[in-house]
Formats: structure tokens, sequence, C-alpha cells
């Protein structure tokens, strides 16, 4: 099968590999059906996180089931399944208390093959998954509407990160919403911010094709403006005071002070930036303005459920992140394209 | 009348001052019946933030309304009145949304003369109280039992301290708890927890005449370990993840660790300490492990609603971490006695 490798800075190749096969009888087979390059992928691909070996990348993946392993249960071969950025058993405290994410067995795609890891990643025809019971969820109903594929696959990430967000900011029915980074995470942040209820949601946004989407996911102002005199501009549309939620998209120290310093006192940052560069927080900040943090690695499996039927009903549509569609043999290209903003999110087909 | 003045390090003195009198129509006058030390005024008392000239102080008291100004609506003589530890106006929009604390008008006692300070403190006879309708919380049925004024004089401060650290930590009906620090405001945050709800309640404290107050609150357990030794205890307890809610009561670097490290993946620290000497929080480590962060200066004025009833039908009785009751000139042996650890809350009757 064909796999992406990443070998280094700048450099992503579609290779042939050996099709992966049932290892654990935990495991199972899933062949992709859609795959897409994510903004933390961009990390490895910019160089500014350094890799030891050439390794395969991709870590959000719709597909069917085509072999499961004689201990799994809950999937079964021609099941349709939405697999979550990490692998989760499932069963442990964590998993049980829902945060899947800290899963006590957490592994990782293209992570090795140590049992909890898979050494396969997304960005390829065949993916072995361990811990299938935990890790896959699965659609009713078998192989979806061709046009459901791209927000179906937005659940294994990117809408149900954004969806973090809102749910760590405490988004609730009548908040007041800033979201900090146009990113598609962030983009997926007024999704979700307006389904649970927001009643006015203003993005930080300086490109168009940004600013237009975030419009038609449910954002009620722009604003362009970055530091304090974005600042200024987004406390001056409530009551001087800034509103009562913001989402921190982004992940620099930057992004992480002026989203602290945008919240009106007593509001709250749900945060899902991954943090680079050793961001901090004075305490201080946060004492004086009882100003809350919250947030970190989405724990997408438990959200999926949740959010399913309204990616089904097409009420959200997290799929239009996806500006452009590529066969899975112009992988390069996407990473390109998105690492120079020429494309928001490449979906890839295998 | 007669007011504590501190001087510097170790000195504090009761002084005979003019008696204070109305000067802005909002204002009103205050008898005080009872005041108290707080750990925070032990800041200045050891030194550890310094004072540019001598100053009145204290910042919780209750008393009665001696004499009111010409705009005062909400309080007339004779009324019983618990003061927060901070002035308020009451109509802006942080105190609308109710965040008094924050009130873009805020003043301080001992603060000087400027509209929103009173020159006046608590650790006084009588205090003149600016923005009185916004400030003083009025009990009805003017002055109460003696055995109810400990109780009282905690809603000033210390009591409303325990229960926003409790708030912020988000404990409800079930949650396991445990509570960094063992003064009066890690106890006020077990009465708090308790009555919220924990279903169990870990006071870590080394001291035991303070594990005995912990327990009489509510506290179920008592881990006397600190550091690593102390959180791995706490997360044997709890299926070796830690409790859901962790309230921060000291302010320390040290502290703020140990709470973010004891709480379960997806927990909440609630944090009331002072933070002293430029705490701070890497953000990788709430991203890593979902732990949310919430708290600060607590707004009292709109907690003492609430907790008014427990504490008048003696429900909850945060009175008692005031181990010692004295008469206000020996103010100084107070001051001595807490910064000795000799009592854990000293009250002072003028």
């Amino acid at each position: 099968m064909r796999a992406t490798i990443i070998h280094g800075r700048h450099d992503v190749r579609l290779e042939e590999v050996a099709d992966p096969s049932i290892v654990a009888d935990t495991d199972a087979i899933v062949r992709v059906v859609r795959s897409c390059v994510c903004g933390s992928d961009l990390h490895r691909y910019r160089g500014t996180i350094s890799i030891d070996r050439p390794k395969p990348i991709g870590h959000e993946f719709v597909g069917v089931v085509e072999e499961a392993g004689r201990e799994v249960k809950n999937v079964k071969p021609g099941d349709f399944v939405i697999a979550p950025f990490y692998i989760c058993c499932g069963t442990c405290v964590n998993c049980r208390s829902g945060w899947t994410v800290n899963c006590l067995n957490v592994g990782w795609w293209g992570g090795g093959s140590d049992g909890n890891n898979s050494e396969n990643a997304g960005q390829a025809e065949i993916v072995r998954v361990p811990q299938a019971d935990g890790t896959l969820f699965v659609v009713d109903g078998g192989m979806p509407a061709e046009e459901l594929l791209p927000g179906l696959l937005s659940l294994s990430d990117v809408m149900c990160t954004g969806h973090h967000a809102a749910v760590s900011a405490g988004v609730k029915q009548g908040s007041t919403v800033a979201v900090v980074g146009d990113g598609a995470v962030g983009l997926c942040g007024i999704i979700a911010a307006k389904r649970l209820g927001a009643s006015r949601i203003v993005a930080m946004s300086r490109h168009a094709d940004r600013q237009e989407l975030a419009v038609e996911f449910g954002a009620t102002d722009i604003i362009a403006e970055r530091g304090e005199e974005g600042i200024a501009k987004l406390k001056a549309l409530f009551s001087g005071i800034g509103p009562d939620a913001v989402l921190e998209c982004v992940g620099s120290q930057e992004s992480m002070d002026q989203a602290l310093a945008s919240a009106r006192p007593g509001g709250q940052v749900g945060f899902v930036g991954v943090p680079a560069g050793g961001s901090i927080i004075a305490v201080r900040t946060l004492f004086d303005s009882n100003v809350g943090v919250r947030g970190g690695v989405a724990t997408v499996r438990d959200y999926i459920g949740e959010l399913l039927p309204d990616v089904l009903n097409e009420t959200i549509q997290p799929g239009k992140v996806f500006t452009e569609a590529m066969p899975l043999d112009q992988v390069a290209e996407a990473y390109a394209a998105m690492d120079e903003r020429r494309t928001i999110k490449a979906m890839l087909i295998p």
C-alpha cells in the first residue's frame, strides 16, 4: 500500500510500504476513505518540531473496517468508522470518566508498534488500528453519502477540537464569544460556539477567505486588528469589559496573552492551540481578573457521538473547512498549499 | 477614635486618630463591632510587601451604621452590616454581572481618601465607608446574638474566599476534592466544598490543631506529606489519577505546582492564595492534562447573600476559624500570634 512518510523539513513523500495486518487480537485493519493534513502536522513539516527518522504521518481519517481481531467486539468488517487523532482503550478510569485523550493506555498514529501505538498513520491507504474497540467510532448504516465525508472526517479532530475550545471556555446559551485564530480549528470553534447558543461571536481574522467562512459559520463580527488594538476594539463591543468567553486556537504566547487580556473579569479562556515555545501564564494575571483558563488536547473520541447527528443532518457543516480535496499522491502539494496558506485545510482521497 | 496603624515590619500600633465623618453623600459611617487579622495582612507585617508610609490596616469587619450620607438608600443608622474586604459601587457592568470585586470603581480600606478608597481601615473603632449602597450588606434584624458574630465576620472575607476557591474549582454534588493549605482560608474551603456536596474531601495539613478543625469542617481524609510524596498519597486515594477538584489556598509557586499535579485529567484547580513572588503556570502542563485553572481575588460581596442563611442557622460554622478573640488594644499581640502560628486567626473586639 501507499503511505505518506515525512523525511524532514519540507519533505513528505508518498511511498510504497508493506500492507499492515492484525498484530494483536484487539486490532482492526481500516481502509482509509478520506484523510487530511492538520495544522499540527506543519510543525514537523516546517522543522519547528524535529524528527529523528523518517516516519508515517497523518492522524485524521475515516474509513471502512476490512478485518477485526478476535477480541474486537464493537466493530466489524464493512463498518464505516471515524478514527480520533489518538488511540484509546475505552476501559481505563480516564476513558470511563470522559477523558479518552488522557487514556492510561493512550497511543498515537505513526508512533511505532509497541501495542498502544500504530506504526501506520492516517495519510495512507490502510491503517492498523490498535485497541479498536476503544478507538473507533462506528457510523451506523455503512458507507455514507460522499458529500457527508468531509464533515465526518472533521470529527476525527478539527471539529471536535473547536468544540473542545468552546466547551473549555464555558460557552453556553447567550454567551458572548471571541475566537483568536482563524485557522480550521478557530473556524470550527465558531461553529461550536454558535451550536452551544452563543449570542454574539467575534472572529479575530485578517484573511478575507477566512472571514467569509467565519461569517458563514456564525461569526457576528470580525476584527482584523491584532494585539492591543484588537483587544481595544473587542472590549468596545462588550461594554468596555470584553466577552464572556475567548477561544484560543493558535498556541503562541502572543495568542494566549491576547485571549487572557480579552475576556471580561470572571470570564473564561478555552484553549486548544498546541503550545509552542514554552508559553506561560502569570498567576497574578488570572488572580486580578478572575479569568479562568481551561483546555488542552481535545478529547475527541468523547465528543463524536454528540456532534455526529448535527453533521449527518447538516445542521453544522464543518466539512467546509476543507477548502481543497486532492488525490493522496498529491500529498506533498497539500502540505505546501497549507504551509503557504493557499488553502485552509486539504483533504486527501486515497 | 482608636485605629491600628502599621508602621513597618513587626510594628503595628493602636493609635488615637480623628473620628471619621461623612465626606461624600454616598458615604456611611460604621462603628466596628468585630474585626480581625487576615493572612494577607501578614505580608506587610513580615515585610514581604513593603509600605511607603504608616497606614491604617484591616479589611474585614462587621458593625453598626451610625450615619448615612444623603444619597445612601440601602443602609440606615442602626443597621448591622457586613463589609467585604473591598469597596464597590454596585452599579457598574462588572458589579451587575456578579463580579463586584472587579468593580470599575473598586476601592480599598486604608487606601486613601480619593472617593473610592477609605482612609480608614477595619482594625479600628469607626470606619468611613465610601459607596455605602454598593459595599455594605445589611443583616436583617439589627444587632445579632453575640455567638453569631464570628460567623458573620467570616463573611467579610475568609468564608467567602474559601467558597470562591470551591466554586472556582467547580465543586458540585459528588465531587472529590483536595485542599492545599490549612490556614483559615483552606479550612473555609473545606466548609464550602462540603456545603456544595463534595463526596470526599482531603485536607493537606501537617498541623494537629488544623487537622482537627479540618475534620470538624468536613474533611474525610488528611494527608500530612507535601510535594511528590503528598501527591502520590493523594492520587492513590482516587484510582491513581487524583480528585476532580483541588483548592489552592496558599499562593506560592510550590502550592500551585502541587495543585496542578494533583487534579485528575480534566479536573480543575480553584485558587485564591494571593500569588507571591511571580508564580507562573506552563501552558503545556495544562494542555497535556486538561486541568483547568480558575480563581483569584474573591468576589465576596456577591457571595454574602448565599452564605448568610447557613451562617445564621449555624449549618456552617466558619466562625470557628477564629481561634482567639482579643480586645482591639491587643492588636499587636494578635499579629504576633498569627505570625508565629500560635493561633489560626485572631478576632478583635473594639
